[in-house]
Parts: structure tokens; C-alpha cells; sequence
């Protein structure tokens, strides 16, 4: 296990440092003044993008990049602390084009599209013309099984009919979101394996009898990119938008939520950083009972207990990350799922602290935490419910055993 | 400890939960769609109000109630189920004239208003013509320690001048909110003793100089009766608008969190029975993996834990009822702060497994769960922080040690 | 919910205490070393039985006695607060006849025994001569899960012949141990119904081919009166040793486990109260980092935590003995699972702070917390795991739930 | 970071897995029963150390050995899987002459020892022909603060005379332990600072007036190498059985205590594998209400989050191996303090789950789950209780934050 960053990767991180302290985190203010009047800030965003670009602070997510795409490839493991340093401020992310959920479509794009749903759809994403959303959960099934997903993909000549409802689909309130990529049951796959009834297809997001319902606030929060209902009423697609063969969808499906799980991680990872670091400023600052809140032996057990889980969790994403540039994506799933569990459940533990620190301002939009506590509880979903995870790390455990069976009797006292 | 509910109480119960049945339930989404909208719903409240007084289920929070007085009074053990009633839908308690704050206000003006005071401020709330806010908090101390309060009174002739910032002024945005109850520093206390440097002062919410800045969103949830941010920029009142003598405030205060904050506790314990009864209903309707979510042992441990906990600090707030009702608020301290902890911290455990079983539907107001898990988190800070009610159950519990200090040491081997 | 002593009890109570403290606990030194020497210590328990009985201090666990039955009857709520008294030191229940698993065994002969097994068996024990184990689990099936017991019971003519393995029997050791009340598999029961295949028998612990194999530590404890692992290989005892019709040994067994299992945890509350007051004792005398432990605001929250944790839990197990007494014991069945539940998991949690607290001294012989803390993990399966009682309690609130299947739909806004 | 092993070390672990699995786990029983029988299982211990030294696996936590020293040098982070392969057996270590307390006392000697105190006791140690201890705690003062320490080293001419009563000194009743370090506070220091009023003296274990008047069993297990008891009454030794200056003794003690504490930790990390692998064995192999218990979500919700803490932790102790590797054993003190923190903790918890998987046999001697359970218990006093690493790692953490601080104001929405 080597951890250690690339020489370059470390100055990167460097110039992303720098860059989000002179260039982002002084448009802050403007970017939730212009969200809170219901406009999406991209008159803050897309000069930012502009500067960012130039810098080579652009596409960092992708392992690699063909010679004529923009952007900067980085290792997974190079791009851990890259995230970390984005993930601090939320809206910040989309400065460097490696947003979710589109650094995950970007991906599976890159792997799967045809010559012409790259030209169409990728590249313009890679210049950071326009966004995506992928469309997967649905209000009826529950999601943590995505075998039983209801919408259908109904092959009709030479173009598929899709009906269905899908929510809780990131970015398809942005302004710029042109496509979403959605899974369906189709009936033009293979007989037999329930794996296999699922297509990708990629649909225009402004195709006829296709709407965003509403926004879903989560915890009260209406993000302004969205997390949207979709409705789909007989929408029309011609065959060719199709990703991949059909009844590979799943497959796919599976392989997109890899690198997007481990970026989700590091920019958590990122947002418990800044909890941490906010809660002993606060403590050293307020005082109560006659001293410094940092002097209180609970308010110092919560302070090491943060830096404890964090740095533990971080290391946790760290090997996942070495993992999947090493041996791949596959064979890093246990530890995507073990970091997905870990570093979801550590964010409202760790800004649950920093609000008891900051009292009553803790639950007020004056600072990160209140958005940030409900964002942590929310990603206990994104991406699989920690249930989900927690069936795959003990199924991978339990064969591990089954494979070993009987080893541990010799330290029976019989 | 008889927590036998009167014969009386049990009958008001009765009536109280068949009306919040047949009444209120069905107004539950114009109440929503009012306030989304961003009006008060009066216009959904005002009709019940008047069908509930008419019924007698009126003013049920005060344990006395004077012959001329509106309403029907309980004792804090009768009054317990019936908050549990009310708390279930958080807007319902305005119907019954039972709502935070003006209950503990109304309690505080019952013991403590002259008799103008009385005819002026609280017989028109008695009446439900008026509501009232409670100003406390500041942003520049910590709330835990309220000696540390920075707003001055300062004495001028036959006025005091208020100068100060106070913030989470629960109600101060509620269009009937006629008047606050203001704790401040003042120059015309008795010399000496820290916590006899305080008066509270009756102030009328159209006084000239004070505002209400802005209404703070607690988690990005506007509440339409507000946790407002108030300034006094050089407000005037006359000396006849002071509650008891100067130098009184603090204990005042201390006194009206009593009852309070039972009453908080109580309606924490329906909204967490209802999580519950929400928890089981989905389980029971879900299906993943094969079988109903009900059948998964993880979560059957959920339902599990939830029921021994919210058992469990039921019978504790009962047992603090009943303590106040024999042995008088101040006797049942230590327990007022036993239960506020308990209570507090149990909503966002319980209605956290809620989420869970809901998945991301868990996060969307669609169910009343978002909103209790954020409210649950605000609880932890309503009416003191947790860390100042484990110092309260601690020094109790140390205080009876040094009582019987080396009781124990037969128990000991040597 | 009335849980007010009567007046007798609470002058038993009285007694109890003051008896504890002038004639028990000068005898706890004696009886640690004799035990200590492997010698039960019957000199030290006979003469404080005979004086005990004296008083009236005897039987005290049974609701009814009849007329020429020594000692006091008292209902389960009465006897509460007297469990947790005696629960304090561990071997002092023997002192007053109400032992586990004795008090179990006395229960299930006052109801089930014929006049001949009432005279043999129940009558001495009732006067203190012998004592007796319960014969239930096995080492190989999980006790979880009664029915798979492999003890068989082969009817030979007007004997049967008991042949399994039986482990964990508490009281086997002791030197007074007089009969085995055994659980096992029948061949003579109704056809069927697979909780109708078992019976009891009574078996003579001097039996031939009854065989005490070893008295099995409990973390290293080696209890005098014995967890012990017993051999029966072709047992023969006279079939009118059976208690009860054929076949319903498990009904009986059942109905044993109400009133012993809520025995276990009065005392269970004694003991986490001791430990209490231990670990405030401690914390205001050891002193560290310029103060003493008491002023150091973890320790304080400790002890907090651990008064709001003991107080629920005494409230829940005065709640299911109350119950008992009203409504019988099949009623409060959920109940005492519940109790079960709570108790066995408050005693390593709480008993862990004191430890925490006293230091390495904790770990020692020298105070009885470390026994209290390995018995109080041993707890969590006397009488059945948590998982048994989790699943009890939640089968119990989803049959709730299925009953008032959508009641809160009215809740949601939609 | 680079957690890679040196490939030498890979063959080393691979060498001593072997011989644990083929030369010592099967004296495992042997082992015991001498033991059980009050008697040190030399007759076990010694022919397997003359047989690992033959291989090697000698020594193997020195990260330099001088050229005539035997053993084999191994990096921190090299010896980390080692010492977890050991720690699965609690015995094992001395086989290889890598126990507590010893690898702390050699570390010590090795870097302070004088040449006759070379000669005279590490190099018989080095040989695995003597064994010692490590006399610090004392019963009547806080451990946790050792500034506190009550034993005094009197001057009397070229001798110190020593008084004071110290406990839980392990390895004291080996019967080859040949000496004691000891700290205690002298008369000859240089004046003034707090930490500079203390030495180290080298004390043979049969120097007159030194008694082990007592093993402590810990959680009721008699450890046979002991954790004693020692009382000095006037004991005399030699000036220059005094380790470095006078006064220097405290600082040694801190620089003995880090790569000790990593030992320990490594050694639980190998437990607490053992203990998942017990339990995933168990869960695969038991089955309950008709299924096997590995098939039940809460047993699998128990393995997995065992996985997620103990990878967790590994890499935590990974890091603090290299931090110590690579920048000395100074600079990883917080990290030092993270691991011990993490590891002790972590040991209750994972073997709590087998515990509650094996049922009532876990509590048994049969397997080693309930040594490890007390074992892990007491590790959280065993170099310091949690508390005191608590307050180390809160410490680095807020000094971070003085150096930084305001620079999380740019995230403030205002």
C-alpha cells in the first residue's frame, strides 16, 4: 500500500488551494445571494470555470485522457485530496467541470458511448458546455434494489417509448442540463437473468412528454441544480441513444457508481475537515462557565473523537482509491462500499459536534453546518443505502470465511 | 408515583384525539400550502380555534385556572397525553391556545403581572386574541450561561431604554405576536449577587426602535411563526411594563423554563410516537430483497429500539409531571432537565430510523419527517443546551454523594 | 399506572435495608474469602437465613402464599425496590430464600406441582433446606430458540430415560442443590404442534448417570454455586417425576421465565445503582490535573448519563411489574422482554463508566465492579439473547401496526 | 504515505505464520493446562524459543539491532503484521521474545543503558534468558497523571534507599523476571520543573524488602507472568542501578512508552481479526429460527461494521508505524496517542459481536473470546487510560487551530 501523491498531483493541490482562497471563496456570498433569489448563479460560475480551465484545474477526476480532450487526468488515489479541497464548499466543484453527477455520466461515457453520442453528448460535457443527470431512483420500488425498477423502454421500431417516474435526480434543475441518462426495464434484451432486462438510454432533456415535476427539497433545502421528479409519459427515443447493448444497463449502472461513490467520500471527507476546523476556532473563541469552550473536557473529547474518525476514514478512501488505479474498479467494490458506509455516517457525526459547539448559530444558514448536517444524512442514500453496503462488506467477509472454515479452531481451549 | 390519569383527563383525551381526527388532520395540507405560500393560515386557524374552545379543549396547559378564566385546567400529569396529542402535527397546539411560547409566558404573567399587566397582555392571549414571544438568546454569548446576557435597561426617569440584540425569538414573526417578553441587564437591580442583575420587561412588538431583522431558518426550514432575529436600537418602555421588581428577571425566567419545557417534552414523545407508527406502516407495505422490509431483522431491531426508548423516557416525563404537580416546579428541577435531555436527543434517533426505512422519500417534505428530524436537532438547544442539563443531573446526583460519601465501601473486598 | 408501594412494603423495605447493612455486608469480606478457598460458604449464609426468616425477611417473590407457607407474600411491584436491595450484593438474595434460578423453580412448583412433588420438592425449599437448578440449555442448539432442544425423555414403562448434554446451569454447584428441573424432548406428547413435543421432569441431582461434568467459568469467574455443564446418559426417573401434562413443558418453561426474568432485573437496576454511587464517591475523592475527578465535565457527564439511563429503566421494569400484578403475566409478556432488554445492556454500560473511573483498581478484585461488568455482559443471555427480545417487542408493535394500517397517511403532505 | 512492506518482511510474516500454525497453536492447549495447573508453562515456552530463534524470529521489534545482538531488525511498520500474527495468541510473543513488558524495557535499555547495565541486563534479556518489569502505576495516586507518583528515591550516599507500593506491574510474577525498572521521585533531581523530579532505577527482582505481595487477577483472571502488586520498604540499591541523570527518569518513561504502545495495539488488531473470523465461522455454521445465523441481517450488519473499524484501525496504526519510521518516535506522539485510543476501544466492541454470536459459550474458556473481551477492557488503562490520549490528541488538534485560525470565515454566510 503506497499512498503516496505524485509529485505533480501534490502541486495541483497546491494551485486548487490557492485557487479556491483567491478566486472562489470570494464569490461565496454572491453565489447563495444569487441562489436565494431563485437564479442559478452562473454569471458567478462561468468566469470561474473560464479562470480554472486555464490553470489546467479542469476534467481532474478522469485517470486518463485522450491527447485532444481539455483538462488534467488524475490517479484516483492523486485526486483523493483534490476532491477534499473542492468538496469544502459545495457549489464549488462545478468551477473545475467535476460535478456530480456528471463526473460519474462523464465516465461512462467515456467508456461506453458510440463515435457520435460523444461528439453529441460527451465532448460538450468534457468542455463544460453543458450538464447531465442520471436518472435512476424511483418513488415506487424501493431503490436499494435496483432489479425492480419500474420504468419500461418499449422497443418500437427504430425508437424506444419510455414510461415511468423517477425523483431525487441530481443537477435536473440546472439550466444547462441537456440529457439525462436513465435506466429502464427494456423488453429487447436477453431471455433469462434478472441482471439483464436493464437498457441505458440517453434522452434530451428537452424531449417531448418528458417533465421536471418538482424540485424535491431535501430537508428543506432546495438545492438549485436540483433534485427533481421526472416524469415520463410515452417520451420517444430514437434506437441509437441507446448506451451500450441492451440489457447491459445494470451492468453499466454499476460500473458508473464506482468512481462517483469514491469522489462523493473525498469530498465529504473535505466537508468533515472543515466542521473540525470550525468547531475548535469556535472553541477557542466562546466562552462559558468562566473559560474557553477549548478547555471544557467535553468539548476536547468531541475534538480529538472528530479528528480520530476522520483521519481513519480518510485513510479508508485512500486505500480504496490505490485500490481501483491499481487492480481496477472491480476489484476495489467491497471498498467502495466500505468507504460509501464510513465516510456518509462520519459527516453528521462530525458536524453534529460542531453545531453543539456553535449553539443555536449552528442551525442557521450563517454558516456551512446546518446545510451540511442534512447533506450528510441525505448521502446515507445517494449512491445505495447504507444497508446495501453493509450486505456487501459482510457478504464479502462471509466468503472470505467460508473459503477458511475451521481455521480458528486451534485457538479453542478444548 | 401515581401516574394515574384522572377520569376527567382520560375523557378530554378522548375528545382531543377525535378532533384533531375529524378537524384538524383534514386541514393539515392547506395549513402547508398556506405557509408555503408565505402567509400565516389563519385563515385555517382561526375557524378551529372557536370550534375547540367551544368544546372545552381550551387553555388545557395551566394546572389553575381562575373562575372567569377560559379553558379547562390540567394537571402536568393530565396535561402530558394531551401535549403527546398536539405534538403529533406541530401547528396543532395553536388551535388549543397551547402553543411554545406563549404557554410558558402565560404562565409567567398567571404568577407574576399586575393586575394591569394582566388585563392588558394576558387576558387577550387567555382569549387567544394575541400571541407573545419570549427574548432571550443572544448571538454574542453563550445561551448556556444566561448571566453572560448583553442587553443593558438602563433606567430613564420613568423608562427603561433597551439596548441589544437578541435571535431564535420563537413567534416574534407570527402576524398576531403582540408583545415580547424581554430579559436584559438592568442598572436598578440590587447590588452584588450575578444572578440578581437581570429584569424582565414587557415590550409591545410595535414599539418604536425595535425591529425584527430577518427570520432565521432553522436547517433551511422557514418557520411561518418565526425564530426571528430582534434588535433594540434604543427602545423605550415605561417602568409600569416590568415584570415583578428589578433584579427579578433571572429567577422569573428560570421559573417559566419549568413547565415549558415538560411541554416541549411531551410533544417530542407524540412526534416520536408517530415516527414510529410512520417506521412500521412502510415496513410493512416496503419490499426489498424478497420479503417485506418488516421481516429484515435490522429493521425489526429499529422498531425495537425505538419502542424501549420512547417507553422508557415517557414514563420519565410522566414521572416529572407528577413530581411538579405534588412537589412543586421548583422540587422537580433536576428532572425537568433529565427529561429535556431525553426527549431532545430521542426524536432524532427515532425519527433517523424513520428516515432509513423511507429511504430518500425520508428526506422530502412529503412526510412530516424531515421536519421533526431538523426540529429534534433545534431541541437540543431549545430551553439550554444538552451540556447544561447534564451538569444539572451530575451536581444532583454528586450533591447526594457527598451526602453518603463511603456508603459503599462494605461492598468492597480487601 | 399506579407505581406507589404499600405502606407494608415500604416498611419491609426499611427492614431490608437496615438488615443489609448491620447483618450482611459485615459478613461480605468472609464470605469473598471462603468462596475464595472453594468452600461454598453455607457458615456465613445459615445463621444470617435463620435470623432473616426470623424477621419475616423470607419468600418475599411470591405474589400469594399460602396460609401455612413461611414468609411474606408481596405482589411484583412491592417486591421490586426489595430485588434491587438485595441485588446490591451479589450472594445476598440466598440470605432471605429468593435465589435465582430457586425463585423460578418455586414459582413454577407453587403452580404446577402435584401434592406429592409439592411435598418432596416445593415444601423444602420454601423452608430453605435444599435448592434446585433449571435444566434448559444445550451446547449444541441455539438457546435462542427452545424448540430445537436435543435432551430426549424415552418412555420405558413407568420410567423415563433422560439422555443430552445440558451447560450453563445455574446452582448446580451448590452443595444443597437437590433436584434438576429438566427441559427435553418427549415422546409421549400430543402429535403436532412442534411447541407441544417437550415436557419437565424433576431429577434428584443424586440420580445415577446424572453427571456434574465441570462448573464452567464465567470470564474467568468461578461462581460457588455453579454455571455448570451436566451429563445425562440413560437417566432413569419414575414417570410421576413429571411435572404437568405430557408435552407441556414448554408452556411452563415459558410462563417460569415472567417473574424470574424481571427478578433479574431489580436486581440488575441494585446493582448499576451501586455502581453509581461508587463512581461519584470516587470521583469526588481522587483528584487529577489539579482538580478532583467530580469537576471534570466527562466524568460529570458520566454520571448524568448514567442517572437518566438507571431512572428510565427502573421506571420500565416498575411499569412491567405493575402490570404483571394487574393484568396477570401472559399480559406484561412484551413488557419484560422489553425490561430484559434494557436492564441486561444498562449494567456493562454503566458499570464500564464506573470502572473508567476508579482506574485500574476498577479491573481488580478489591471492588465488585469488575464481576458486576463480566455478569452484566453474562446477562444478555440469561433468560434469552437481546435479539429474542428485539424480535418479541417488534413483533408485538407490528401487530399494533397492522391493526391501524394507515392511520397516518393524514400526516403526509402531498 | 508508503504502507508497503519490505519485501524481507513479507517473507518474515509468511515464515511466522507458518510456525505459528505448525509449531506453536498446537501447544496451545498444552499451554493452558499447565497454566490452569498454577504453574509457568516454561516446558512449552522454551523449546519453541530455542526454535524460532533457529529461524530468525527473534527479536523482531528492534528497528536496529547492533551486529553481535541476535534477532532480526525489522522496521516499525514491518513489525506491525508481525506483531498482529503473534497477538492472535495472547502467549505467543514470548516465544519469539517480543512480550510486553519487555520489548518497552529492551527499547530503554538499548538507547540509555550504561555498558555494565548492558552486560548485566539487556544483553540476558536480548538472549530470552531473563525477563522484567515496569514498576510505574501506584494505588493511590491517578495514573493518568504521572507527575503524581508517590514512590520515593531517597539518597544515601552511593545508594537509594526506595519506599512506596506500586500495582499492575506485569510480568512480575514470571518466574525469570530478574528485575524491575522503576520511576519513582528522587531527592537529587535538578530543582524546579515538575517533570524533571523523577528517575529510573533498575531494581533485581530478589533485593531485599522488595515483596510481590499479590497477582491482581484483572476481570478474575490470574495472569500466570502477573500483574502485581509490589511493595518497597526501605529498598537499597546502588547509584548506578540508576538509568540516565537524576531527574531524567519521567522523560524516559515517555520515550519507553510509544513504540510499546504501537505493539500493543498491532497485537489487538490481530485479536480482533481473530474474533471476526470467529465469528463469521460460528455465524455460518449455527443456525436459528430455521436459518443460518450468517443468513440474518443483524448478523451481517455486526461483521460488516467489524470489517469497516478494523481496516479502519490497521491503517491508523499503519501510519503511526511509518510516522515513527520516517520522522522518529517523538513526532508520532499524537498519533501514538490515536492508535492506542482507537485499539482499545475497538477490541470490546468486535469481540462483544462474537461474544453475542457464540451465545452462552462466548462468556466460556472454551474459546478465547472471553479472555479477549476483559483483556481489551483493561488495554483501556494499559499505557495510559483513554482520557489522558483523548486530551493529546484534542491538543494538537486545537494547536493546529490557533496557528489557522479565522481561516474557515470565507465559508460564513453573512
Amino acid at each position: 500500500m503506497d499512498f503516496s501523491f505524485s509529485e505533480y498531483a501534490v502541486q495541483v493541490q497546491d494551485l486548487l488551494r490557492r485557487f479556491m482562497a483567491s478566486e472562489v471563496l470570494p464569490r461565496n456570498n454572491d453565489w447563495h445571494r444569487t441562489a436565494a433569489a431563485g437564479e442559478y448563479p452562473l454569471a458567478v460560475i462561468e468566469p470561474l470555470k473560464a479562470r480554472a480551465r486555464e490553470l489546467g484545474l479542469w476534467n481532474l477526476f478522469l485517470p486518463e485522457l485522450r491527447e485532444d480532450e481539455p483538462g488534467t487526468a488524475m490517479s484516483n488515489l492523486d485526486y483523493a485530496p483534490l476532491a477534499e479541497i473542492m468538496g469544502r464548499l459545495p457549489w464549488a466543484a462545478e468551477v473545475f467541470n467535476c460535478s456530480a453527477p456528471d463526473t460519474g455520466n462523464m465516465e461512462l461515457l467515456h467508456r461506453f458511448a458510440d463515435a457520435e453520442q460523444y461528439r453529441r453528448w460527451l465532448r460538450p460535457q468534457l468542455e463544460g458546455e453543458i450538464r447531465s443527470c442520471f436518472a435512476m431512483s424511483e418513488p415506487d420500488v424501493a431503490s436499494s434494489d435496483a432489479t425492480n425498477i419500474g420504468t419500461t423502454f418499449r422497443r418500437d421500431g427504430d425508437h424506444y417509448v419510455i414510461d415511468g417516474r423517477k425523483w431525487f435526480i441530481t443537477g435536473a434543475a440546472h439550466p444547462r442540463c441537456a440529457f439525462a441518462v436513465v435506466l429502464g426495464r427494456c423488453d429487447d434484451g436477453p431471455d433469462g437473468d434478472r441482471h439483464r432486462q436493464h437498457s441505458l438510454l440517453i434522452v434530451p432533456m428537452n424531449t417531448p412528454c418528458l417533465t421536471v415535476e418538482r424540485n424535491i427539497p431535501i430537508f428543506q433545502h432546495h438545492s438549485p441544480e436540483g433534485h427533481c421528479e421526472l416524469v415520463f409519459r410515452g417520451v420517444r427515443v430514437p434506437v441509437d441513444h441507446r448506451l451500450g447493448a441492451p440489457g447491459e444497463g445494470f451492468a453499466m449502472a454499476q460500473a458508473r457508481l464506482g468512481p462517483g461513490r469514491v469522489h462523493h467520500c473525498m469530498r465529504t471527507i473535505g466537508q468533515c475537515e472543515l466542521a473540525l476546523e470550525m468547531m475548535c476556532e469556535r472553541a477557542l473563541e466562546r466562552r462559558v462557565f468562566g473559560k474557553a469552550l477549548s478547555e471544557h473536557e467535553n468539548v476536547k473529547d468531541w475534538i480529538a473523537e472528530s479528528r480520530l474518525e476522520i483521519d481513519q476514514a480518510r485513510l479508508l478512501v485512500l486505500h480504496a482509491a490505490w485500490l481501483m488505479d491499481r487492480h481496477g474498479n472491480a476489484a476495489a467494490r467491497t471498498q467502495v462500499s466500505a468507504i460509501k458506509l464510513v465516510a456518509a455516517r462520519l459527516q453528521t457525526r462530525v458536524v453534529d459536534r460542531a453545531i453543539q459547539i456553535f449553539g443555536a448559530m449552528g442551525l442557521s444558514p450563517d454558516t456551512p453546518l446546518a446545510y451540511l448536517y442534512t447533506w450528510g444524512r441525505a448521502l446515507r442514500f445517494m449512491d445505495g443505502p447504507d444497508e446495501v453496503h453493509l450486505r456487501t462488506v459482510a457478504r464479502a467477509e462471509l466468503k472470505k470465511a467460508r473459503e477458511h472454515r475451521g481455521d480458528t479452531a486451534a485457538y479453542f481451549t478444548l
